[in-house]
């Protein structure tokens, strides 16, 4: 199921996190938890962090990116994955592991996620941050779901529907862990939410080898059955085969 | 298919939109065009338009709400459609319904859509502003979904998804309507995205008289085809049925 590249060693995150960036990242937080976001200045962060104003727009162009500083390595990590030369039997599944390296992002630190969840609810001008980056995810899947067309229904209006939804079941788990305060399996979480899409719009190997056997499910519905249910029975049968 | 209410009247619209803040989005849409938008100051137009600033916070809290004007009213609208007292057979209809009413607004004035299309593509600022307006639009839809179960699958999952759904099938359309300069067929474009989502996740009537004819549809399909294929052959029975 879970196809994402693995956790990254921590030799790794040090090179991509130079302290300087963390430290910066840290005595931010610090005071946007004691005095809030908008009484914090980018002076009071560099004269806690001990370094100067330059230095913070080295690593950030403005207080707002010091809240969500991992999104554009994320977003640089999701794109590369989704580039990547592979045997992608099932885009759909492979726009989902993308989305599985978003959440495991929020995940490596549970702690600064919450705190940062709670400092987004407050401040509508971090909301329309984050709303922007989520914009960002979902371009990125749906450009890669455009470029590859499965099935002769394939076209721009299916790909940017099953990214919106693969987004909408991502940000559905991820919000269920940060309300938890980070206590539950985030990763089955996301797992179930991103189930659910991948079986209302996966699709098996799109060109079966002719040589495969021509095995034939049947499938006997009520007429009036609502369409979920009729799918829900398909799937059953062709998970019983 | 299609149960959104019907246009307003004239008067009624008069009654919203009185002759004042008609000549101040106006003004600053004349001044966008000739100087810029950032170039533009509430000053500016409140000078076009020959009224004083007070007249325009009256209307608009910020430079960015008059180049969204109609947005809070078709919100109300929505909202308002939702909340009806109606037999609602099928919820992601009824949800699908209430995108149209969004789609209308942009239809009913096809030149300053496309204006705006142009101006919001080149200014980040209205970029944001427009994304923050879309996701109040998914969270009215998908609070609806939310009290409304449909069947055993409900839940805050199902409705998050085909919220984010139902939003993406519109901009789709909508977004193919702006780049024809407002030529194409609105309506048609819009009912063509929405009935890709309606027929991924609509459902008949969810509990069907026991006293229904028990027909019944054989579908038959190689082990191996794509879901969407077979989603498409049981709906195509159906449509014959």
């Amino acid at each position: 199921m879970n196809e994402a590249p693995g956790r990254r060693e921590p030799a790794d995150a040090t090179a991509v996190r130079p302290p300087m960036r963390d430290a910066l990242v840290g005595a931010a937080f610090q005071l946007f938890l004691e005095r809030g976001y908008e009484e914090t200045t980018v002076d009071d962060i560099v004269a806690l962090a001990g370094v100067g104003r330059r230095s913070f727009f080295r690593y950030f162009p403005s207080k707002e990116d010091v809240v969500f500083p991992d999104h554009e390595r994320c977003l640089a990590d999701m794109t590369a994955f989704l580039e990547e030369e592979a045997d992608v039997q099932d885009p759909v599944q492979r726009v989902c592991d993308a989305a599985r390296l978003v959440l495991r992002m929020y995940a490596e630190n549970p702690t600064f996620s919450v705190q940062r969840y709670r400092l987004t609810k407050k401040v509508p001008g971090l909301r329309a941050y984050e709303l922007s980056v989520v914009w960002r995810y979902e371009r990125a899947l749906a450009e890669y779901l455009r470029r590859r067309p499965a099935g002769a229904r394939a076209d721009t209006l299916r790909a940017d529907v099953v990214a919106a939804a693969v987004v909408a079941a991502h940000n559905n788990a991820l919000r269920s862990w940060l309300r938890s305060d980070g206590t539950k399996d985030a990763e089955a979480a996301v797992d179930q939410a991103l189930g659910y899409v991948q079986s209302t719009f996966g699709s098996a190997p799109a060109e079966p080898a002719r040589t495969e056997a021509e095995d034939v499910v049947v499938v006997v519905s009520r007429r009036g059955a609502p369409m979920w249910r009729v799918v829900q029975e398909i799937e059953s049968a062709f998970a019983r085969d």
